[in-house]
């Protein structure tokens, strides 16, 4: 199943894509894809229904509706930093022996095409295509890395927009540069796991203005996603909803010589094999 | 006014103290002190209510009912690092030149006397007494530190519990070291503004087994509250109800030689002027 999130932002009406563009609507049946939904059953829970109103043409078409991002604003947003090699490489700094861990601020989650906007006093905002990890359940202490399946609901595309002087030059943190609004693009829809056969084998692409920047693959992340759930279960507790954005492969702004950044009415289009597209212009700061 | 929560974890009722062991209930009145009630006029859209209340004696003994943190949980903590000149020393770590920031879960917060658990494969808990600030209103890019002032709802005590090892010696990000469940007690109450002449001149203290480990006044942070608001507020969107740990003074665990770690079975007992006083037992892992 898709899942995904239609209309205006704060006012989205849960759906399933059931084909290119049309969608069922859930808006009756479940308040959101919220920390609530994936806690009391999650995707699993409304794949009946879907079925049934597809079967008897209770589907609306998308057309040009906007999509928001497919979950609610989650209790957490957690980030895998320096995840692929290559990537490391490029941004001078060593491949980390175990995961490094940062965070987003919850409410830069916005929808896979709405526009991105430059922080004030912004100098180096920077692009970064990743494969996002939706938790289905609490997760706690898991024992082992296969454990980890059971407790994702399902993978989303999205842009760990980053402002790299915030995130560097600063005061040591990367808080700093990672939770401006608008710079957690997700979506457009959380594909349950049944409908990617391997998720260690995707492509992943990101173009600025129609020029390709970063190809990649999830093949050649560090640590993959089960490694990933299992390993940040061991310091914290995972609630059901949360999004962990798992590091982005070579071809950032800061990786080129000399560097690129983002500029008001630059386009970012990025897309995963399987997860869809994006499409997100940026702006100027408030 | 102070506002806390009354009852199991879960499922706790806003009040208000009205004297040393009495509280009116405003159950009836607000869900919860969370997000929706500071956006929607916060402390001061119950105080007429309690005013009224409290005239026609419809208070409570609180006696020994569970006290829960002051608010639910929040879209996001963060916390300032090294904020206070003594106690940069003592880690052996340089005055920070602009304020540190990190997060914790929002899981994490438990009610002031909660016992506080060990993670598995903790080798160094540590204790931290705060200042904790409550955002009253959405914040971004406040024009001066004065505007901070009409962005805080009160002052909360708060024990900034921490994983030495997890933070410092497992990949480069504090995250890791702050955010195991029950890691971050506040309360018992959000004290409002007003009850606070001076939040630049409170001391702060803070006990393991009755053995005075920390002393301090939030006279010697070295970024006060107000500037840690408008300084954050240039980086992320602050929600109502956002909690912000503003940093502990000198006599943190890692402080001592030799250090100093949390065992199951010690009580930490830690206190602000004017914020109350919290007591916490240890608890093995889970």
């Amino acid at each position: 199943m898709k899942l995904l999130r239609i209309g205006p932002a704060g006012a989205e009406r849960p759906a399933v894509l059931v084909g290119d563009d049309s969608y069922v609507d859930l808006s009756d049946v479940v308040g959101d894809f919220d920390e609530a939904f994936f806690a009391g059953g999650g995707p699993e829970s409304v794949r009946g229904v879907v079925a049934e109103r597809t079967e008897r043409g209770q589907v609306h078409r998308l057309g040009t509706q906007r999509i928001g991002a497919p979950i609610g604003r989650p209790h957490q947003i957690i980030c895998v930093g320096l995840n692929y090699s290559d990537h490391a490489a490029e941004t001078g700094q060593a491949v980390p022996s175990e995961p490094i861990l940062f965070t987003k601020s919850p409410n830069t989650l916005v929808g896979p095409n709405d526009d991105v906007r430059i922080p004030r006093g912004s100098t180096k905002p920077d692009w970064e295509v990743e494969l996002g990890i939706v938790i289905g359940a609490r997760t706690s202490y898991l024992d082992t890395v296969e454990q980890a399946r059971d407790h994702i609901a399902g993978w989303t595309l999205v842009n760990d927009v980053s402002e790299r002087a915030f995130q560097l030059e600063r005061g040591g943190q990367w808080l700093k540069g990672k939770s401006a609004e608008t710079f957690n693009p997700a979506g457009p829809w959380l594909v349950t796991p049944d409908e990617i056969p391997d998720v260690n084998d995707l492509g992943m692409t990101l173009d600025v203005n129609g020029v390709r920047r970063q190809t990649g693959s999830t093949s050649t992340m560090i640590f993959d996603p089960y490694v990933i759930v299992h390993y940040i279960s061991q310091f914290l507790v995972l609630e059901p909803g949360d999004l962990i954005n798992t590091g982005t492969p070579p071809g950032v702004g800061m990786g080129f010589r000399p560097e690129i950044w983002l500029h008001p009415g630059d386009v970012m289009e990025l897309a995963i094999d399987g997860l869809g597209h994006q499409r997100q212009t940026v702006i100027p700061p408030r």
